[in-house]
């Protein structure tokens, strides 16, 4: 046992990570994110659209998502495109059965 | 746009995901799934010992952590012994930095 509670002191900052996790438990989140995930760079107009959602509600769960570590903005002009922000996000969206539309490529 | 609502509606249900991965949203939570991946067949009374917690607290996070799909149980006479309860559970803690003990193999 002492093995194991060494692991677990060694281990990283899991108040960080459960609430870095706690975000995704909303389905109208995890469908943003498999949705920048299946096509990245979407604006957060074509998120509203794609994910049947209000834009104000989107907008909200877009800032949640940017402030929480799982989404970055790139700014083209006056719009605004969204991407993974890094890979942890990308490997577990993959895991809970989150796909990329055919030809996109990771780009995190 | 079309596609990626299409792939949208076509996935999985991301309610129940969503509950799924609320459970995540705990840091003692995290620990005892963390302590189950390290040492398969671990039981609930060295989970509360080397997760520092008490053992009514334990209790209550694994009645939890096996209601939502992530733990599943063995018993071996009085011995309620853990394991990990699907695939899923397995490869998202390998994605978060949950580690094996060494020499510890996957049983699930």
């Amino acid at each position: 046992m002492r093995a194991t509670a060494q692991l677990l002191e060694d281990g990283q900052d899991l108040d960080l990570l459960a609430r870095r996790l706690s975000v995704l438990a909303d389905p109208r989140r995890l469908r943003i994110l498999f949705a920048v995930h299946a096509h990245p760079g979407i604006r957060s107009s074509d998120l509203a659209r794609v994910t049947g959602a209000l834009e104000s509600t989107t907008s909200h769960a877009l800032a949640l998502l940017r402030g929480s570590g799982w989404l970055r903005t790139e700014q083209d002009g006056r719009e605004v495109h969204y991407q993974l922000a890094d890979p942890l996000g990308h490997r577990i969206l993959h895991e809970i059965g989150s796909s990329h539309l055919p030809g996109v490529e990771h780009r995190t």
